[in-house]
């Protein structure tokens, strides 16, 4: 094990920034926690619940002497905290963050970063439909990936020390580009988030279909997207508005394969049909081959008598 | 607790059929039970798992003397098992099924029903991602819905009676027209399906982004649909087929959907994005108060410390 940070920021206790801070206490990686969120709410459950050791309204008082500082809020408020800190930010601290679109950080981060710290973007692929400081726990990060994007000329030691951070929470972690994360991630996580939340909302806008019926009858494959459909609005909204390009390219190339899925059922082509679903199959095995799921049939949801 | 059958024919011995093997085993429902299965290393299995008190290579034996005839078979295979077993039926014996569609069911399995039998088509909303006769277990069908959709004239003691089989099994029943069923489960079950299994096809054809990365990185919501896109792929060519029409009036609502939420992104349109993505946290909430899903984040999937 490394040598840990002497005082880790967590800027945002949301689900993120709250799990780092429980896997923190867990597992190590810093000596001591500063915590700051924008609601006055927010930080009055933080500090109830003992997300860090000091709690701060103000993001530049948060790092002060921080040699680590996580920013953990919505992308697309980012540039604003960064912006916040900049005049404070300790010499030679790390400067990272956990957002799901890292062109867009390097964009609105980046110009803030005073030149004695080091900006090093992250993405840990982890996460649950639950939102808020109440949802974190120590054990979110095991056996997920964390994706680093550092900029060009970016030192091997930060990027190293950030990366035995992550490995402490049980995280492996790769280095990519910041452009190419984001296509990776626009097809892995935001097109799945996107279709889930339009299969949500065609289902409602129904007329001879009740509520109740969707509702009745989800077992059968749609009650898995409204899982991922229930994510926190915010965090989503400014994910899209962030990653247009890679997004739109996925969501073309996922319109397209679906024309030729619907000429198949319109001319009765099963065995177009039979041999995409026979495909479809090798992934899943690859999936739970590499440990990212359950072999549990169901995800292991256990179903339970009627009382 | 009704009376149970007096023998239950089982035609079809994969993820459904063996389920309602080992619930009648679990629950009661019948005393006996035969069972048939189309392919010789079906029944091998079953046979030595003891699906079955007997077993039959013939369709046509199997039913003999069942009061109670389940047809456990590929929606596209169940008209030629009807015309296997119609001649040698028992008088006064129910004939069900369990597929996922229920108008080609009583357009093919209809005409092959004898007079002095009782036609009632059923669907079971419940399943998981496996299949074949060791994938199936007897809490498979507990607090699910079970949908029968008796034809015009059926007469109300047979439809009682096959209500309280599966209300024996732990599941809630609900009587519709084949029709209806149709476009509800078109809604819930066939476009989640489709577009799972499209998502997959459209992740597996990319050039900048490797399979590797794909697998790698699938946590951030691209595995859940990975399960629902390994579900048997003859079973699912047999619904695209059969549920054409219903499934292509679905299709084109999501589309339709997918259009207004890919012009919010590329206009940078947040406010319909943010307002759409809201809305789908009531029925994911519904889902969870009706028993329908469980309130545990990721499904309850617990992570795992790597070793």
């Amino acid at each position: 094990m490394s040598q840990p940070f002497e005082k880790a920021a967590i800027l945002g206790l949301g689900l993120i920034g709250s799990s780092i801070s429980h896997a923190i206490r867990a597992y190590g990686g810093a000596k001591t926690i500063s915590g700051h969120a924008r609601s006055v709410e927010t930080l009055r459950v933080a500090t109830e619940l003992g997300l860090a050791d000091s709690f701060h309204a103000s993001a530049a008082e948060a790092v002060k002497g921080a040699d680590l500082i996580i920013l953990c809020a919505p992308v697309g408020a980012c540039g604003a905290l960064a912006e916040a800190i900049r005049d404070t930010v300790a010499p030679g601290a790390i400067i990272t963050d956990v957002g799901s679109v890292k062109g867009a950080i390097v964009r609105d981060v980046g110009p803030h970063v005073p030149k004695h710290a080091h900006f090093i973007p992250g993405h840990p692929i982890a996460g649950t439909e639950q939102s808020g400081p109440r949802s974190g726990f120590p054990e979110l990060f095991q056996n997920r990936w964390c994706i680093l994007t550092p900029v060009e000329g970016t030192l091997p030691e930060p990027v190293a020390a950030l990366e035995a951070f992550w490995r402490g929470f049980g995280s492996n972690v790769e280095i990519m580009t910041a452009e190419h994360h984001d296509l990776v991630l626009a097809m892995t996580s935001h097109l799945p988030h996107l279709i889930a939340y339009n299969s949500v909302a065609t289902a409602a806008d129904l007329e001879e279909v009740t509520q109740s019926e969707v509702i009745k009858f989800s077992a059968g494959g749609f009650r898995d997207l409204t899982r991922i459909a229930s994510s926190d609005p915010t965090m989503w909204r400014d994910v899209f508005l962030n990653n247009r390009e890679a997004v739109l390219e996925m969501l073309g190339r996922f319109t397209e394969e679906l024309a030729v899925l619907q000429r198949a059922i319109r001319w009765g082509d099963g065995e177009t049909l039979f041999n995409l679903f026979t495909r479809a199959r090798e992934i899943r095995r690859g999936i739970i081959a590499a440990g990212q799921d359950t072999a549990a049939p169901n995800f292991g949801r256990t179903p339970e008598r009627k009382p």
